[in-house]
């Protein structure tokens, strides 16, 4: 159902011949209202898809009437040519619809450094609106995928009779701040663009932005969030927030779960910190050391990877009193040796690692994140040549 | 010629039995004087070994008659039996050479959370202390290898008639603030250990904190400076500090050029930056950037990659501006497309990176780094089972 579960949207996917191998690669979702309500969370590179220069402005009035999306080309490093396309694009998007261009947002994923071949992408338009329909979510979902094996969708709906529904893409150059990932997000709730910017930044900070697949961040992250109003409900800010972090936490579990050349997802717990800040800063560093991440591959649970990924952090921790699981046994106690490492179970691809500071209360903070393999090398040595 | 180049040192490498292969493990390096001045640097991890927390108090006293090395194991993470362990080999040395156990500097390199073999180690230092020879360099830098796959020595000798020279060993967890490596350096130049310490701090400053294999740092980094004086000439302060240097940058490049499963050797060299704090920043999260690192592995000259790492660092830059070169063809021009990728020839083992930030007039820096390869991942997932 994805961007379609939500009442008052339309959506389509097409393959408009951008990507060679003629799969899927455009894909519109339309706004029908009464609302068109949207808050947008982009990359924190500072080197930024033309794209995501447009969207940005565009969400900056806070009103979003249609997305259009491609995936076959990021639109990244293309100079003023890129941002002129990005412009056309939207252009032609409104005038196809009979919409205002500064509302239509736009995002681009794939090979950085390309430009788009115009030829197919505007025809395409064309097609895809043609094609819209109220059951055109999936397609969307399918439309927006690049080195995924598959499309990624999810949809909380709230027993009060509104709905938030998702679609996201992503496979590698995941890393906070965000991943590199394409989001759509739908709600047919009755609420304005300044509640929907603050329930999406709630829900991306702990969701997407402790997704970490391979420490690399992209420069076309996009994750948007409309509300048409359609459903006439207007929910309460926490209610809505909390959908909203489902749908999030539910679309960034997958994005992790198909991430290029992975054998495992591994969950990142830090425990006992001083604050969250020191919590995620620890996350992060575990989540983005090689060597850990190789062992991981090898199904050993080498706890001297973790504290050496601790010790290169700022966070407050005494390394004598640092305890680390591995799959729920603590491998590591007092900063040395605790219990027998080959009690540790690591057939299954889901691989949990607590790391406990010993340092405060904060809460608990997750980092989610993947395994080195040769597979991740091998397909990401081949992907633009 | 190694640690035994410079007048003044004996040194030896032999079998212990801490490695279950039988191959050397066991180094002692002897300072004969007549002077016994000495500099250390150390792992800036926060999780240090305890052979790291014994030498580091040790150079305090500005004093180093003998050092002991093995591999084979780290001893990091290993509690207060690891302290002990460290405690006991100083004392074994001491006792054995008639020494001031204060004196003796003691690294250690292998794998984490696992306790020393003491009912090998200490009879080793009886059998190593038996086999001290001047002509014992080789030797010892052989017996510090873990997974080298060969042992790394340089030697600068001034036309005074003074030399410095040095081991060095290190494949992987090579990253700033050191690399994982063990380094001892030694020199029958007179001089005290405030001017080794100032020469040994502005050479790593450059040289191995420039080193980047796979952005893990370890527990274990040591860099040891001798001074034995033996020449009996006291170099000007300039002249002194740039052998150090050259010896060190020798041993670096040697690092790089033997790290775990590499196929290439990546030298990034960031221009034009507005601070050379700036440029540090850039060039090492270009060497971080694992996608980066892939491509260079396929030989695929993938600058949209190098431009999203510049991407997230605090630098300043225009992304309008960068330009990257690699190989000499600039393939990047203003932050968009610039000469044709297929003319970049990229079949060789060094592969240089040129980023030009267009921000400033600080001096150029030099970051080595590897790229990532399925032997990397094949060589980390089995290391420790």
């Amino acid at each position: 159902m994805s961007v379609t579960a939500a009442k008052g949207f339309t959506a389509a996917g097409i393959a408009a011949g951008i990507k060679e191998n003629g799969n899927p690669d455009l894909a519109l979702v339309v706004n029908n209202g009464p609302r068109l309500a949207a808050a947008g969370v982009f990359t924190s590179n500072r080197v930024k898809a033309a794209p995501v220069l447009w969207s940005e402005q565009v969400l900056k009035g806070g009103l979003v009437s249609a997305v259009i999306l491609n995936s076959g080309g990021a639109n990244a490093c293309t100079g003023p040519k890129g941002f002129q396309d990005t412009h056309a694009t939207a252009e032609k998007v409104a005038e196809t619809l009979g919409l205002n261009a500064g509302e239509v947002a736009v995002a681009s994923t794939g090979l950085i450094g390309v430009t788009l071949p115009m030829d197919k992408l505007l025809p395409g338009v064309e097609q895809a609106a043609g094609e819209l329909s109220e059951h055109g979510g999936e397609k969307a979902a399918i439309a927006i995928k690049t080195t995924d094996s598959v499309h990624k969708t999810a949809v909380v709906s709230s027993e009060n009779g509104w709905t938030v529904g998702g679609m996201a893409k992503g496979a590698g150059m995941l890393a906070p701040g965000l991943a590199t990932m394409l989001v759509v997000l739908t709600t047919d709730a009755d609420l304005d663009s300044a509640a929907l910017d603050k329930a999406l930044r709630d829900a991306t900070r702990t969701t997407f932005d402790r997704v970490d697949s391979d420490g690399c961040m992209s420069t076309n992250d996009t994750v948007l969030l409309l509300a048409s109003g359609a459903s006439q409900v207007a929910p309460g800010y926490d209610e809505f927030a909390e959908a909203v972090r489902a749908v999030c936490a539910d679309l960034a579990r997958q994005l992790i779960g198909d991430a290029e050349g992975a054998s495992k997802d591994i969950r990142i717990e830090v425990i006992n910190a001083a604050s969250e800040d020191d919590a995620v800063e620890v996350g992060r560093s575990i989540a983005r050391n090689n060597l850990l991440k190789c062992a991981i591959h090898g199904e050993d649970p080498n706890w001297g990877r973790v504290l050496s990924a601790i010790g290169t952090t700022s966070a407050a921790f005494d390394p004598n009193q640092l305890n680390v699981a591995i799959n729920g046994v603590w491998v590591c106690r007092n900063g040395s040796v605790g219990e027998d490492r080959d009690l540790v179970d690591m057939r299954y691809r889901e691989v949990a690692i607590t790391a406990d500071l010993a340092a405060g209360t904060a809460e608990p903070v997750v980092i989610w994140a993947n395994d080195l393999t040769a597979d991740y090398v091998h397909e990401n040595s081949a992907y633009s040549s």
